[in-house]
C-alpha cells in the first residue's frame, strides 16, 4: 500500500466515483416503476445491440486465444446470441423482483409518541471487481440499479472489449429513460493501479465486492480501505455420520462434488465416520471414480480408492485446506463427530458445511457448533445459492460475518436509515 | 502501517485473541439462562468488590490529577459507590433483555422440501477500543456476553487501574459460573503497539468497535485490517423550515443543543429558513445565550446574536463541519429547503439530522433525501439512542452503512447463519 499510484489514474477513478455518487442521489429517489422501466429498456437495448456486443466479444476471444487462454476460460468469456438474450432476460427477471428499498425492517411507537421505523435505503456507490465473465457486468449493473445504487465496475481485462460494449449499451438505455449514465461506470484502463485507486477510494465508494478466485479476494481484503464484502471461497465439507442413511449420503456426496465443479458451493472434502467407512466408501468412491474424480487422502483412504478404481493422490495438509474447483476431493476417516467438527473448524472457509445423519443429536450439534454461512443436514452443498434460496438474483455469496453472510440478494445491497417522526418531542 | 510492531506485544495480543476465540466457542452454545446467571453473578461480584474497585479508581484519579487531567475528565473517570452500583445494575438490566441468539430472521420451505432459516448467532470475538470511562468496560463485557461473544477490551490508559480491577472481578465471576475467564480480556499494556496489534489481528478478531473521539475513530478506520464498525461522530443539524411551528422549533433546538453537550447526538448546527429568521432567531438565540451557548455564524447571524445577547464567533468553513461537544453551535440562514439539504449533504457526518416543519412535502423530502443513520421530523436529535429506541442497551451508535447503522443493541452484535435441513435433497 505504500507504493504510489499514478496520479492520473487516481484522478480518473475518483472522477468516476464522484459521478457515481452524484448519480446515486437520483437513483435513491426513484420509484420501483421507474427502475423496472429502466431495467426493461436496458434489456431491450442489449437485444437490439446483440451484433455489436458479439463483435466486441469476438475481439476479446481472438486476443485471449492469441494469448493462449485455456478453452474453458474462452468458453466462460464467450457471448453468442443466446447468451446475450439470456443476460437481457436476467435484467427482465430483476425487474420482476420486489423493490428492497423502502421495506420497513422494524418500527414502533415509543411511549412519548415518537414513531420510529427502520427503513431499507440504497447503500450509495457499490464497486465490484471481478474476473472474465461478461454476464457479471450486466447482472451487477441490474442488481445495483434495482437496489437504487450506482455501480463502478472493474471487470477482468480479458473481457474488456465485451464489457465496454455492454456498458455503452446499458448507459445509453439509462439515458433514454432520463436516468444518469453515471449510474453505471466501467474502469476499463489503468491496470493494477486503477484497482488500487478503487480499493482506496474510501468515502467515495461505500462498499467493494470482489468476485473471483481466492487470490483476488484476499488481495482486496488486505489492501482495501473501502469496506469489503468478502465472497465465495468455499472449502465445503460433507460429513457422513455413523448414523447416516448411506443411500442419501452417496447421492449428496456425488451431487455436491460433481454437479458443477467450478463453483464455490461444490464440496471439496469428504469426512466419513469410521463405523460406516467400510460399508460406505467402496460404493461412493466407485461412483466418484466413474465421474472422473481424483481422491486425495491418507494410506487408509488409498486402500479404498484403489479397490474402487479411483485415481488417488496422497493428501497433504494443504490438500485438506484447498478449494479445488476441479474433479478432486480430499477424504478422511474420522473416529467421531467431535473429530469431524474439529476437522471442519480447522479447515473450513466458513461457506457451506453439510452433515448426513439420521441422528437428531448429531444434527443438532452440527447446526449449533459449525461456524459457517450455511450449515446443512441431509442436503447437497450446492443449495447455498441465492436462486435456490428464492432470492431471485444473487450478487455473490458472502463468507464474512458483518453485514451479509451467505447468498446476497437485493436486500444485501441496501443499508437502513431510522426515520423518527414526532410532534415536538424533546428529551427530559 | 509499515512501521513494525514489537513482536512481544503482537504475541501477547495474539495470545489474548486466541484465548478469546476458544472461549467464544463455548459462549456460542450457552443458553439464555446460563448467560443471565453469569451476568447476575458479575453484577453481584462488582457490588461485593466495590471497595477494591474504588481504591483502584482512586489511583487512576490521583495519577490523572498529577498529570493535569481536566476536572471534567476526572469526573468521567471517577467510580464511587453509587456508580459501581449503577454499572452492576446495568448488567442486571442486560440479563433482563431477550437473547438475540437463536432469533429466526426469516425462513421458508423450498419447493423441493428443504427447510431453510436464517438464524442469529454470535459474531465470535469482538474487540473494543475506547477512552476513559470505566463503565464502558462493564457495559461492553455484559453486552458481549449476552450476545454470546468473547470480548477483547482496550480502554484508555487513564483508566487502566480501574479497568484492571473491574476485569479481575468480572472474570472471577465468570469462572465461578463455570465459564471461561478468557471470555473477557483486557489489553492493559503495550501502549500504541498493542492497539496496532489489535487492529491488525484479522482472522483472530471478528470485529473492532472504536468508541471515542473523532481522532480515535479515524485512526482505527484508517489502520485496521479487522472489519470495523465506525461509531458516533455526530455533526447533527436542526433545520427550522419556513413552515415550522416556532414554539416546537425553539424547544427542539434548545434541547438538541443543551440537554447534554458532550454526546454524539447533540446538535452542533442550526439552519433557519429566511422566511422565519426574524421571527425565530431572537427568541431561540436568547434562550441559547442564557444556557451559555456561543453562536458561530456569518455577519447576518452576528446581528441577531448580538441583539439576543449571545456570545458570537465568526464561523469558518471548519466551524460548520465541527462536532463541538461543547456549548457552541454553528448557525446559518438558508433561502430554501434545497439550500438546507445541500448544506447538510456537505457537512453531515451521517449521524442524526432533524427538520422542524408542519409542511408534509418538506418532511417527506427531508426523510427521503437526507443520507444519515437517523432522519427526524419535529423531534430532538437527542433521541437517537439505543435506550430511547427501546433496545434496552447500546454498544454505540454506528455512522457507517454496512452491518449496522444507528444505535447498536444486542442484535447488532450478532451475525446470522443459514440452517438448511433436508431429507437427502440434491440439485438437478
Amino acid at each position: 500500500m505504500a507504493e504510489s499510484i499514478d496520479p492520473e489514474i487516481t484522478a480518473h477513478v475518483a472522477g468516476l466515483a464522484a459521478g457515481a455518487r452524484q448519480a446515486s442521489r437520483s437513483l435513491a429517489l426513484l420509484s420501483r416503476a421507474d427502475k423496472d422501466a429502466a431495467l426493461r429498456a436496458m434489456a431491450d437495448a442489449l437485444d437490439t445491440a446483440s451484433a455489436e456486443i458479439i463483435a466486441a466479444n469476438d475481439k476479446d476471444i481472438a486476443r485471449g486465444r492469441a494469448n493462449g487462454l485455456a478453452e474453458g476460460l474462452v468458453d466462460r468469456l464467450r457471448l453468442d446470441e443466446a447468451r446475450v438474450r439470456a443476460v437481457a432476460e436476467a435484467l427482465r427477471d430483476i425487474a420482476g423482483l420486489p423493490d428492497p428499498v423502502g421495506e420497513i425492517v422494524r418500527g414502533s411507537t415509543l411511549a412519548n409518541g415518537l414513531q420510529i421505523r427502520q427503513v431499507r435505503v440504497p447503500i450509495g456507490v457499490v464497486a465490484m471487481i471481478y474476473e472474465a465473465r461478461p454476464n457479471v457486468t450486466v447482472d451487477a449493473a441490474g442488481l445495483a440499479l434495482k437496489s437504487g445504487n450506482a455501480v463502478v465496475l472493474r471487470g477482468g481485462s480479458a473481457a474488456n472489449e465485451s464489457n465496454r460494449a455492454l456498458v455503452v449499451v446499458l448507459r445509453g438505455a439509462l439515458e433514454s429513460q432520463g436516468l444518469p449514465a453515471a449510474s453505471i461506470s466501467l474502469i476499463d484502463e489503468g491496470g493494477r493501479d486503477a484497482v488500487r485507486a478503487l480499493m482506496t477510494a474510501r468515502g467515495q465508494v461505500d462498499v467493494l465486492i470482489p468476485r473471483g478466485g481466492a487470490d483476488l479476494i484476499q488481495a482486496v481484503v488486505r489492501e482495501s480501505t473501502v469496506p469489503v464484502i468478502e465472497t465465495g471461497v468455499g472449502n465445503c465439507h460433507v460429513y457422513v455420520d455413523a448414523r447416516a442413511d448411506l443411500d442419501k449420503a452417496q447421492a449428496i456426496v456425488v451431487n455436491s462434488k460433481t454437479h458443477r465443479v467450478s463453483v464455490c458451493n461444490a464440496a471439496e472434502s469428504l469426512l466419513v465416520h469410521r463405523n460406516v467407512a467400510s460399508s460406505f466408501l467402496p460404493a461412493v468412491l466407485a461412483e466418484l471414480a466413474s465421474a472422473g474424480v481424483t481422491i486425495h487422502g491418507d494410506s487408509e483412504i488409498e486402500v479404498y480408492a484403489k479397490e474402487a478404481g479411483a485415481a488417488f493422490t496422497p493428501a497433504t495438509d494443504e490438500d485438506f485446506a484447498r478449494e479445488y474447483l476441479s474433479l478432486d476431493i480430499s477424504t478422511r476417516i474420522v473416529d467421531s463427530l467431535d473429530e469431524a467438527l474439529a476437522h471442519v473448524q480447522r479447515y473450513s472457509t466458513g461457506h457451506t458445511e453439510a452433515i448426513v445423519t439420521e441422528d437428531r443429536g448429531a444434527a443438532r450439534r452440527w447446526i449449533a457448533e459449525v461456524d459457517a454461512a450455511a450449515v446443512m443436514v441431509n442436503a447437497s452443498t450446492r443449495f447455498t445459492d441465492g436462486g435456490e434460496f428464492g432470492f431471485g438474483a444473487e450478487i455473490g455469496i458472502s463468507t464474512q460475518k458483518l453485514h451479509a453472510r451467505g447468498p446476497m440478494g437485493l436486500s444485501e445491497l441496501t443499508t437502513t436509515k431510522w426515520v423518527v417522526e414526532g410532534d415536538g418531542q424533546i428529551r427530559h
